[in-house]
């Protein structure tokens, strides 16, 4: 228990950090900024919403609704699937994409700050290393 | 960068999984079992609100709405200060002690299958130490 409560509160406050830094600098949530950096990183900067939940880790529901916000602040649109009638796209929009490309610069720098400079060569690599083994641990168990 | 997407995806689906055991079988979020585990800690099973939120590592507003919503399924009641008249109180109710003892059975199992069983020992202590060293850095950098 005592290593699951050091890491609720760490990653709490990582967490909190990062977004408090995002929503002042950008007025991005950390959550909005990894769904742009997400659909950023596509082919044609678009990505089916039942994808994009599944890559992010949440809910379709809950992602339908984030990409209702960021499609209100004109960052992302919706696009029905033209080939299969199946399917919607949530797709980047150029503003998207310039604010993104500017929330990157303190996105980068907090993580730099507050996580990769605050662990050594060796606790980087058994974060990656444990947190890519839970994550295809899960996956497995769905 | 690895590291941290590693992290992010990782703990995005650890944490979506406790709180979906958590949502099924007993009707709460993961950070309403976190707050009530807090409260159920203290003398009096009663805390300052302000407290609270720096404990969880949440914003006072963001505390304050969840435990309107405890309060309103009378798990937890609110108190003023009687004493200095400032500050509000928090306190466990009955039924929420109740309600956080049936649920602490499912999310130990959780934690234990989805985080403890699926680390080596050496992993468990690493992870501990990264998370207690980043909370304690980002403590003395409010």
């Amino acid at each position: 228990m005592r290593a699951w409560r050091g890491y609720i509160v760490g990653s709490a406050l990582l967490e909190y950090r990062l977004n408090r830094e995002l929503q002042e600098e950008h007025d991005l949530t950390l959550t909005d900024y990894e769904i742009l950096a997400r659909l950023s990183e596509q082919p044609g900067m678009r990505m089916r919403m039942t994808h994009l939940a599944a890559d992010v880790a949440s809910s379709k529901s809950r992602v339908s609704h984030q990409i209702g916000r960021l499609e209100l602040a004109q960052l992302v649109r919706r696009e029905s699937c033209a080939s299969d009638g199946r399917g919607v796209f949530a797709i980047l929009t150029d503003r998207g994409f310039e604010v993104l490309s500017a929330a990157a610069t303190t996105h980068l720098r907090g993580v730099r700050q507050h996580l990769v400079d605050a662990l050594t060569a060796d606790q980087l690599t058994a974060l990656t290393v444990i947190f890519e083994g839970l994550a295809e641990r899960l996956r497995a168990q769905p």
